[in-house]
Order: C-alpha cells, then structure tokens, then sequence
C-alpha cells in the first residue's frame, strides 16, 4: 500500500496531524509509525494479528459487560475486532517488527483500525474519532499488558493448532516406521564406530520417544504461555482498569479461543519480563535439538548409495544436483536441519531480549513475538513435511543386516562368559585378520558351536539378558 | 599428582600394560587417557564423582542381589564406592573434561579406582584384578548409559540441595523487602521513561514473582533430569544386563539419595539424546535471564549517588575504585550479570552439544555435564550472595517519593475523566513549562481540587480501578 | 503465482515430467522443490537473486569467449540473466529458504528460468529446452560452487552498498554531535555510579570511534568475502570445468559489479566450508553489540523527563504510550536495539550452520545465505535510521552541567595531592553530609582557594593531566 | 590458602581496618572482595596475572622516568612486578572470576600484592604502605583501563604464544599429509550421497585450507587487541595520568613482551566497551566452527571398521568401550569437537556481556577475560592434541579406492558430451540394476571403449578439465 500518488485524509493525534492514505483505516499514530521505522519488510504474523483482535474484541465485550464503553461502541468493536480476528484488515497492519519495544506502535494500530472500523459501522467515517482508538477501544488496557498477552495468547494457540498437531502426526509416522521396522537386525553404532547389534525399528522408536517427549514439553511450555499480563495496563499496577477486567477478559478468551488463559497472579513480573516466552522458547530450541539428531541420523542411515551407510532409502523427491546426473539427496530431511539452526539462533535472539528488561517493561516485545512465532511456524511446517515427504517413504535395504554377522561388537554378549579381556583379544583378532567374532571364538575358545548359536544372536543381542553370563547362563 | 619422578606400578588393560604412580588407584585405561588429553585444566565436578559412585555402588548392592557379582566382591565394591560418592578418592580422578566424548575414560577411571580399592579392601594389592573394572564393577552397565545417568542424578541432586535453596532463600528476601518498602510511592518507568506511579514494594514483588516462577521451572527440569538411561548398556537395547537390573538401582539411587529417579520408558531415546538435559539447561537459561533483569534494575535504582535515580542505597561491601577514592560500586549485582553470561553461554554450549549426536550415542557427554553443573553452581551460588551481601541490606532512599509529584505521566488517571487527548495536552504543557500535572490541570480543566486530589492520588494509581472514569465515577 | 486454477504446460527434467504454469519461467526442478518445501514464507533476496543473476551471465560470457557455449545461445543466456539482476523475472524465483541445504533447487530455479527466457529471445517456447538449464546456463558450474559464491558476492555487494555507506552516515552525524557537545561537562559514570567529569561530546567521540572501527571491521569481512569457490564445480576438484573458467568469471564479475572478487586459491576448503561467512558474520555480531551499546546510552541519557538521567532530549517522533498521555519515548533506539538482537540470534545460526558441514559441502547454504543478508539489510537501515530519526535530532539538556560541581568522584583530582585515602575521607564525609567536595576539602584540608579551583577544575578532569600532583603541580 | 586457623595481621584501606592472613601479600581491598564473591572456584589464569604484572611493571618504569613515582619505589614495584609476571606470586591472586564487573578487585589484588611486596624489598613490613597500592603502584591507571588493557594483553599474546604455533603444527600436519594420501582417488561426497571421484589428499589439501586461514585470521584479531585503553583512567578523559603516559607505557610492554601494542587513538570506545575482544572471540568462534568440520570428516571416513565408511584408520589410543572389548573410537576427534562447542558458547557468553555495557564502562570485564583466554587455550591444547595424537597417525585404508569405479557420480563427465538428460539415465539404470555406469553407458552410448576410459578416468576427475566436452574434446 504506497503511499505515493495516493489521495491521502487527514488524521489526528495526540501529537497533532497526519495525513494517511485515504482507504487505511489506520490513524495518526500508525501513520508516524510507518515513517519512522522503515527497517525492515518483515510485519507482524496473521497469528499475533489475530490474537491481537481477539483480545481487543473480549476487552470490548468486557467492557460493554461491566458499562465502560457504551453498549452500542462496545459492540461496534467486537464486529470490528471480528474482522481483524478473520484477516480481513490484515492489509492495515502496515507496521515493521523494528519498531517501539513495547508494540505500542502495532497495539495503537489495531486501535485505530478497529476504531475506524466501528466508527464506519455505526455510520461515521474513518478518521471522524466517533469510535475512538484510545479512550474506547484501548480502555483499560495498555500497550505494556496488550501486546506481552498477545505475544502469549498467539503462540499459545500456535503450539496447540500448529506444532503440536503436527508433531502428533511425526509421532506416528515414526511410531509405524519403528512397527514396520522392527524385524530389520544391523549394526549399532557409538561414537560413528560399529557396536552392538540393534533393530532398526527400535532407532525409529527412540525417535518417536524424542518426539514424544517434545509433546510433553509443549504442554510445559503451554502452561507458561497460558499466564496473561491483562489488568496489569500501564506499569503492573491496573491503574485505569476495572479490577475484575482481566480475569473476565481471560475467561472471554478462553471461551473464543477453545485454549485456557488466566490473569497472572503476579501482574509486576508478568509485565516487566519475557520470562515465560524465553521458558517457552527454550523448550522449542529442545524440539529442534531434538529435530536435527533425528534428521542426521536419517540423512546419515541413507547416506551412498554405494560408499556410504546405506542402510534406508529416502524417498526421491527431486533431482539432487544441478552438475552430478541422477544424484538424489536427503534434501527434506536437509530443509529440516536448517528449520532447527534457524530456531536455536531465534532462541539466542529471545535469549538476548528476554535479558535486556528495566523496570517496568521489557522493550524488546516485538522481535520476541516475532521469533517465537517464526520458530514454531517453522517447527511445525518442517515437522510435517518430514513426516510426509520423507519418513513415511523410507526403506530398509538389506545392507544393515547383511553386515550384522561381520561386526565385532558381538564379541560384547561374550565377554560376561569369558570376561572383557579375553573378548577383546577376540575382537583385535577378528579384525587383524578380516575374519568373523565367531570364526575367531572357535578358535580361540572352548565353547560349542551351540554356545556360539546362543551368545552371538543378534537377536538376542537386542535385548536385556545375560545370554551367556552368571545369570542368563 | 605429578607422574615425574614418581614411583610407578604396571597396570594391564585390554591393549596392554601401562605404568601408572604407584599409588594410584586408577589403572590402565585411566592412564592411557591422562595422556591422551591434555587440553585443559578442567576436571569433572564432586557433584558429578558423588552421583558416579553412587550409580557404581546401587549397581553393585542390585547385582549382589540379583548374584550377578559374588557377595564378597560386591560388598567390596560398595564400601570402596562409598569412599569415591564421601569425596576420599577425588585425587584419583584425574582426567580432563576434554576426553573422549562417551566419558568412557571417566566411567573407566570409576571402575579401576574402586576395583583396586575393593581388590585392596579384600586383601589384593593395586593392580590385582581381584576385583575386575569391567566384568565386576561395569557389570550391567555401559558407559553410554552410566555417564548420561551420572549427568542426570548430579544435575538433579545439584538442583535440589543448591539452586533451590538458594532461589528460596533469594525469593524469602525478596518478598521481606517487598513488605519492607510496600509504603514506598515512586515513579514507575516504562521505555526508561517516566510512567505512572507504583510502589517499590511492588517491584520487589515483581522480583519475587520471578523467583517463584524460576522454582516452578525447577520442577520441570527435575522432572526431566529424573529420568535415567540406565538399563541400555552399548545401544539401549540392554545387552548383557538384567532386565530388571536398571529398575532396581534407580529403587536403590532414590533411596541412598533422597531424590526420586526412574529408568527410562525408551532407552533408545535416553541414551542416545541428550534432549533432557537440553531442557533442563534451558530452564537455567531462563532463570538467567531472570537474575539478570532483578540485578540490572537494582543496580540502576542504586545508580547515582547524585547524578543517578538513586532510589535506593546498595550496602557498601568493597572500595569501588583505585582511582576515585569514597566510590561505591554495585559489585555483588554486577556479579550476578556476569554469572548471567556464563549460564547463557553454557546453555549455547549444550545446545551446540545436544544437536550433534549420532545414532545410538551423543558423543558430547563430559562438555556437556561440565556446562549444566557449572551453571547450577553458578547460579546457586550467585543467588546465595546476592540475597545476603546485596538484597537483604537495600534501603530506599527519599528520591523516589520526592519526584511522584512532580511526574507526567500521572496524568494517565485523568485520561479516563477528561479523554486521552486533552490529558496529553495538560502532560505536553506540564513538560514545556516545568510544571506539575496538577497544576496544569487546575488551570485547564474545571476539575474541583477534589477532583484532582482523588484522581491524581499516587496511592489510588498503584492499584486497579478507575478513580474518576465512568466506572469509578 | 498460485498454482490453482491456473493454466499449466509440461516441462521436464531428468525425473520426469512436471505440470508447471503456464506463465512461470521456471520448470520441471523448480516446480518439484516448490512442493517438497511448504514451509516458510522466506524467499530468497532481491540482493541474492541478482548476484546469482550476475554469476550466470558471467559465466555465460566466460563460456561464449572459451567456445564452451555456442554464441547466440550464450548471448541470449546473457540477456536473460541481465532481467534477473535488474529484478523483472523475480515472480519466478518461488522456493523458500527451507529447501535443500545446497540451493540447488534455486540454482535450478535460475537455470531454468534463464533458459526459459533465453529460449524466449531465441525464438523458442518455455519449455522447448532449446537452451538447457543444466547444459547451457549451468555449463562449467555447479550448485555447489554457484551457491556459495552467490552468498559471498550478494554480501559482499549488500555490505558495500547498504551496510558501509549507512554506518559512514551514522558515523558522521555521531562525529557532528561529538563536536555540537564538546562543551557540555557532565558526570562521567562508571557501574552507573558517578564518576570523574567528562565531556557530553566525548562521549559522543566514544560512539563515533565504535562506528570508525567497524567499517574497518566490515573491511575484514570484505577480504573473506571476496574468495569464490566458483570453479570447484560438484567437490572442489573442478570437474566439467575449463582451469580458466573461474577466473575469467571473476575477472567478468568484478568488472560488472565494481568490486573486486577473485578465485579462491584452495577449493577445497571453500566449497566444503561456510568459514568465511562465518568470520564474516561473527563481524556482523560485533557490530550488533557496538550499536546495542551506543543505542542504550542514548535511551539511558535521555530517560526521564523527571525521574531519569535527562542530559539530553530525543526527538519526539510519536505518541509513547497508548494509555499514557504525552508520553515520548525512545523508540528508535528501540527499533535499533531489537535489530541488534535479531542479529546476534542470526549469528547463532550461521554458526550452528557453519559447524555442521561433512565432506565435500555444507548444506545449510540457503539458510545462512537468509541469515547474513538479513542482518547487513537490518543494520543498515536501522543504522541510518537511527543516524536520520534519532541522532541527529538530540539536544542537550542543562542537568548535565548542573550536577558536576555536586559531583563526588571530582575529589579523584585531589588524590595526586593529598593521596589516595584522605580524598577518600572527603567524598565520604560529603556523601554523609550532603555536602559538596569542594565544601568539605576546604575545610579538611590546607588547600589554598585557588589550589581547589585548580585541583577541582571540571574542564581539566576531562583531560590527561596531573593538576595537582607531583609532576603536574 | 585457608583463612581459618591462621595467624592474621591488621590491613587498611579506605574503608577501615580488615584481618588478613599474615602471610598474604594482598590487603584489606583485596581481603573484602575474598568474603565479597564466594561465588565459583574459576580464577583468573596465569597468562591474566602476567599480563597485569607486565602492565604494573611498566607503569612503573614509565613512571619513574617521568619522575612521577620516587626511584626508588618504582625500583621496588619493578621488582616485586617481576616477581607476579614469573608466576612466584600466583597463590597471592586469590579472587573469583565472579566479582566486581570492572576487575578491580584484581587490579587492587594486584596493586596490594605488588605493594607490600614491594615494601618488604625496600625493608619494610607488609601493611605498612612504604609503598603504597594506589598512589604507587596504580599511579597513573584505573581498573577501569589497567583490566581491559590486561585482557588485551593476555590474550595477543597466548593467541602469539600458543594458539598460533599449535595451528601452524596442525596445518603442516595435515599438508603432509594432503602429500601423503594424493594418490588416493575415492568417492566425494556431497549431501552425504556420493559425488564424483576426489583425491583423499584434496580433501586434507582443503582442511589444510582451513587451518591456513584461521591463522590469518587470528592476524585480524592480534590487531584488535592490540589495541590498549591505557591513559584512559577512571573514565576515558585521562585525569590524574600525564600525557605520555599511555604511550610509553605501551612502547615499554612492547618491548619486554616482544608484540606490538599501542595506546587506543580513542580511549571512550577503548575503555567503555568490550568491541575489540568480541572480535577476537567471534574469529576464535570461527576456528571452532573450522575444528568441528575436521574433527567430524576424520570421525566419519574412519567410521566402521565394518559398517561404516572406513576410508582411513585412525591410531588407537585407548580401549573404546567399557563393555565392548575391542573397541576402537576416535575419541582425540571428539576431544576436539567438544572443545569447539565450548568455545562456541564462550561466544555467546563474550557477545552477551559486549552488549551489556553502559556509559564509561564496562562491567563485565573479568567474565570476559576468563572466557576468551579458556577459548584461546582450549583451542590451543586441542589442535596441538589433535596434531600429535590423530592427524598424524592416519592411515589410508583400501576402500575409498575400491568404491570410486562403482560410484555413479562419475556419469557427471560424460554429461558434457552426452548431456545431463541422457547421462542421468544412465546413472538410473545403474543404479537400478547394481551395474557400474561404465558397463551401462557401453550399452546405452555410441562412445567407443577408448572414448569410455578417457571420460570415466577418475584420476581426470579430480582436476578441472572437460574430457569429453566441447572443449576438451
């Protein structure tokens, strides 16, 4: 929306005139705020514009309840609010994320337009203040309560709509892999170096565990969201609001919005800090730590075709190199290793904000709210794609298993029969001279070829028990 | 323990003999890694030798009683463990953080240390192999998920008798000097700019409400860290070990420690992740993040003493500089912050760490426990002092009172009588002229003096409500 | 471009055939990637797209001059490539940044596009493949020498030409202000306490010598960028590529662009490593933590109005607060400070990228290339616009001035003369006692009037010298 | 050094009398900060100690010649400097890194030590101020430039001392042996999917690269630091230092320490930020991002010995598993890996504290110190280890040869004379029937078997050229 060439209205604040584009239904204040912050091109997202809306439209509806806006105002906000709410004025958030700390810029925007907005509804034109941003649409809030709820109230019912949603669905792909996968016997692997034998289902079910995990973190994280800075307004201490606005705003919310908000119990921190945003990121910097091993040990598993692992397929999805014909990469798995590089450096920039608070607020909201939202859009998008795009097409080879009886890990499930020592000399021998643990141990031992059957199962390897040993003997 | 002109004995281990001091407990594999890593001066943590020898000793008392190991070697081990858990051994543990990334060199070096003192305790000399490092004292275990539970047990020990604590301790002196100065009316500060009144009482809340918060997350993290990967031995599938073995030490651990640990419900994600102890890493990032913005603001309420806020008076602990004589300096709060930067830099640490495991193990252990445990200490430890040698002796100054009056923004319980414009007026004029809000108002509004008494009380501006406006009116 | 009840054609490539729309340059590869990565709604930046156009026509010319590529189709690659760097094809560059980590899929999408449009210029259709994405536009490279190089030149330019000239900009208007206030002498602060006397101005010199030095940081950056890995083609080795190819484009490509880039000297470590971007994005950090402190000092001098420091006064640039009236806040300094966390947090990530290369590439380019030009974008304009918004409009107030003589550190000077402990004495006893230090020296000491004129002299405090002492004296 | 149950002796400094152990050098000031920061057991290094002991003592030449300080007390302040630069002194710097946030606690630690030892020399007792800390030893300096001078310092020269000649070790380490493994042609890998052929000693030739450029790179950072804020005093201004101090002081230190360092041009940036030393520490983050490529590329092509890819052996330091005998891990690889990951933090912790600095100071100065000299000498200790213990030992196996002919990458060359289309179905084909791209390009081309042996030549494959193409036709 340029404003060149554009006939233009005059608008007012409590600094004086402004012109704006004559369709914006943005005001005075949005309109200085356009002009000072030309930083960047990132906006707000449709989640934190809608969530703002929300709050705006339960304020209203709480206002109205309690008789502080005129019935017939209050109720012009909540249609506008409703608008804002369904992204219809999404065109009128016109505001860079680099902007004043507190959002106050992004909350006076949404004021505005929703004060215009309702002032066309009840038949006055934009700009005519019949609905006015702050003394209606603002009353008994603040920037410094609205916007910290807001970044709250969207990532909350981002993580509940988005990411959880999505990672359920990781879950499961995952779990039917771990199904699918359960017969397939190879090589364990520590520290890159072969070990162990393990199902290649039970990887997969140590991935649906980190995912499983990540769930429950969210709901930790959740909890930290659902606390709203609401009825704190100016500085913490409810000056010019209702006391009881708050808690009947949260329960407003709750009801609209399907997800549980409460007032803080303890309006002094809530609004001074980020405190529960950097817990909250925190878990989904877990989540991409969690990602990206899962992610690698995929990439790593169908690494080759010939000299690497091998040991799964990935779905071909497009053609791997611009230079090597018939190349084909992990490239979904790839996309996600650099969806979770981004959120762990969203989480030192939250980091970093969530530490530069004074006194009565923190003026670091806006790029807190957009990092968080940015991390867990990406989180979720990354999190289905892999399941879809990638995870549920991979295959098992049969590489893994084919080297299973060659590895000299299986010496291990010897040694509580003829003690580490004597198992490693096995071992050492086995690989000096390429041969087998088996071949070797029958040389070198005097157990029977059905002591050999028992011990060196891999199968058996893949679970507790003492095959051989003083218990399992 | 310098090796230099010492006496030495030879040790074997499964890749030969090696010359280790004579009186050293530890044996081969130990020395092998001694000369393997000399790359720093850091050495695993008490915390972390304590919660090594207790795992070592609960799994000797359970393979005892499983008769895995014979009774005679187990009691050895236990009483020989309970030397390394009561600090006796700590000189014996002389390997850096900076090993192999397992920790098997530290598991090692747990397991010759207390077979040679069980070989001792049972009549053997050093070296005996009386009682076996890996057939004995190993036995059922791996390092894989020994040093992981050793991480886990430390950190959630470490959370327990430490930060908690400290953070009670912190959050009792807060709360006393939220009481304290409850009576204290003085500007708020938003954006660092002049806002609306609040009491330093409430502030100090705000910082309880932080603390309070910070435990809640505590509970989180323990929840995490309880955890344990014990039972998966190479590869999580729980090769040469009990079924039941890793259920019953965690019964023993949780009662020799007092802290409640289970075994994991997925060995695959436990050992191979190091995602619980990301988590829990994240939750000290945050709680950073919280220490930093009570010291910050304390240290700026004390800035001054003349050119400052000076709002209130910091005890004076040290001569604050060698150059200008009578200074005094923040110097407790500031090392606050800087434990701050630690923590936040070991969280990137074990962040960093986190993310690069493969397969079935993270090879990132020993940074990793190295960076969690120091954080925990840190900030146990700052928050012990800065409660007793800062917090507990704060006295407010008369500063703060003394400049409500004169406030701008004081006018904000006007805008709801008279609008937000017109209160913005009588502000902007207040600023031009040096005036007070009150006496702007008198002249530009035909609010009474008693008006202006009830509307621009500061006390009635510190709580919800709407002194003048539609509602309170 | 949705692809919805849009008309399609068919393109192909080597997996197939594709359905792409009618209307789009791009093709068959392009349009697959399109689907594997629903994921953000990042695209790559005009700054990228055009040094990829630049390194396609390059390299077009390169190949026409060596023969490699027959003349009318060279030319009209040529032509082509120069709409992609003059902006007109960019509609057609669709992928997000969470693609595969080379960027093969947008050099493909380049590839395709440019001979799309060459085949356009030569009379062709889209589609008809009478220039070959891979053996015509593509001829002599790979994604894995062009995507690299893409970064370095696309930074280096944006650095160049944003980044440079904008900090130049700010320098100068923070060297304008340091000489506006060289006469203002204020209370220099130290652990926020008051300290020795100091000119405003020289404070302000401090922030232009942060500015000076990191356009001499940015040189640094320069030097690293300016090394292509062009020329390694698929792993470095330069397979399918002419030995003079690199660096002729080189040669092309600095005279088109003006600055000068050249053929790395080892492709190996270029092609495999994102190291240079790394140093290159670790000055970037620097900068972000230089400007976060230049744009706290000045939030901090100008807080108040009342209760705040107040040597200076910002420019009003809007209304501060959407509940408090006539509130003016520091808001582009606010703007500035949250750009300096967003790249501090961008850091993080390039080098959580730069750490996870194997073998012969780094695939989380297009996720660094994101980081790095986001950051140079964001520091230049939040550096002009603080220099343009903020900076230049500062004035300074008379409290500054005011409260030197009651200044207590200003007893530093006494110490030469009457040591260090007696100086002591007198800011203690002018602390308790409210006095000033002259007030109390005069009565304390046997100095002379005019020996404490010359001794607590503010103006000669702001400058090396021993006034007093046993060489000044 | 226990304070219990000693004898104590009677200490002053400007805030009263303080015990102090009677055999310490160090006084009351120092004696506060002991009880004032029972925080962690980290101390400041030596390489710190000496570089303030070096600092002292110049000051003291300097100021002796200047006639600033009587003979023959700088005589004795010289002597005693001597004493701390040579380590003999290092039991009497007893302060956490933890403490006041400008380091003047260990200025002062400093200044007392120097003093009393200084008055012993001169036949004085320790107490007795013969020599007094501050207008003797401090004569001329501040913490405020004496302790970022000193972090200067310390760190030019461990970066000259140590780091430097360990990487030159490293780089020619590898040189030797990117000469000895060049006749080793294998599979390149890129996207951990196999590439066109590369010489195993390209890929050292590359790290060797990395290392080259590090070293250039610490060459930016030693002229950031060397860089010093001596002359500044309390704030910058120079109060109470004469003129020339600075610089000779600088010209002193240059000499006895044999590297360059001059006096800041602008001592308001120099003293009142940290920008120079988080350059530093953003190249060392670079160097650990280089490490952390290495490291892993050596883990990866040793990874086997059976199911991994098991292109080099790497020397065996140490039994690899507690419970699988015979292991072998790359465990110097990991020491180093998470050597990188603790430097990358230590980053983090750097920025964090280089953007928390206010007005004329900053106060996070011994934070920083400690986490720039840890990085610089863990990289130091780590690359040198690296050097000795794994790089040169390496050993090429037989099997990267044995895969380059079954690759399918090497269909890469023919594409120049057969196309990418027709090239890549044959690498399909390949693929698809287990055959070798030349077996399947006789069947599927007119190219003769010479045409076959020239284009599939590996060898060719590794160097720039178009064997087939138009060109090199």
């Amino acid at each position: 929306m340029s404003q060149d060439a554009q006939d233009t209205r005059i608008e007012r604040d409590s600094m004086g005139e402004m012109q704006v584009p004559v369709h914006a239904y943005y005001g005075a204040s949005t309109q200085r705020a356009v002009l000072n912050f030309p930083i960047s091109d990132l906006r707000f997202s449709r989640e934190f514009i809608r969530a703002l809306g929300q709050i705006k439209q339960s304020a209203a509806w709480v206002n109205r309840e309690l008789g502080h806006v005129d019935a017939q105002i209050a109720d012009a906000i909540i249609q506008a609010s409703q608008e804002v709410i369904d992204g219809k004025l999404d065109d009128h958030f016109v505001l860079d994320i680099f902007q004043t700390g507190s959002g106050t810029s992004t909350n006076m925007n949404a004021n505005e337009v929703i004060a215009n907005r309702a002032s066309e509804i009840l038949g006055g034109s934009r700009g005519s203040r019949k609905v006015h941003p702050n003394d209606h649409v603002n009353f008994g809030q603040s920037s410094n309560d609205v916007i910290p709820s807001a970044i709250h109230l969207s990532a909350l019912l981002s993580i509940e709509h988005y990411l959880i949603p999505a990672l359920l669905e990781l879950q499961q792909t995952l779990s039917d892999k771990a199904d699918e996968f359960y017969s397939i016997i190879k090589t364990g692997r520590t520290h890159l170096q072969d070990a162990t034998p393990i199902r290649l289902g039970q990887e997969f079910s140590g991935y649906t565990g980190q995912i499983e995990r990540a769930i429950i973190r969210l709901n930790h994280a959740q909890g930290e969201l659902a606390e709203l800075a609401l009825g704190g307004t100016a500085v913490g201490t409810g000056v010019n609001t209702d006391p009881v606005f708050a808690s009947r705003v949260c329960e407003r919310l709750s009801n609209i919005t399907g997800v549980e908000v409460r007032e803080t119990s303890n309006h002094f921190q809530s609004q001074s800090t980020l405190d529960n945003v950097v817990e909250a990121s925190g878990v989904l910097n877990t989540i991409a730590v969690s990602l990206m091993k899962i992610a690698n040990d995929i990439r790593w598993l169908g690494s080759g075709p010939r000299a690497g692992i091998g040991e799964i397929d990935l779905p071909a999805v497009q053609p791997g190199s611009s230079i090597m014909p018939g190349k084909v990469n992990p490239v979904i798995a790839e996309s996600v290793c650099m969806v979770c590089a981004q959120v762990i450096g969203n989480h030192t920039t939250v980091t970093v904000a969530g530490q530069s608070g004074n006194f009565e607020i923190n003026v670091m909201m806006p790029v807190v709210a957009h990092n968080i939202l940015q991390s867990i859009n990406l989180l979720s998008a990354a999190s289905r794609n892999f399941s879809r795009q990638c995870i549920t097409g991979l295959k098992a080879t049969t590489r893994g298993p084919e080297m299973v009886e060659r590895g000299l890990a299986i010496c291990t499930s010897l040694a509580p029969v003829i003690g580490y020592d004597a198992a490693a000399n096995i071992s050492k021998e086995a690989h000096k001279t390429g041969r087998t643990v088996r071949e070797v141990a029958r040389e070198k031992t005097n157990l029977t070829e059905e002591d050999l059957d028992r011990i060196l199962n891999p199968e058996s390897m893949t679970r507790p028990g003492l095959e051989g040993g003083p218990a399992g003997g």
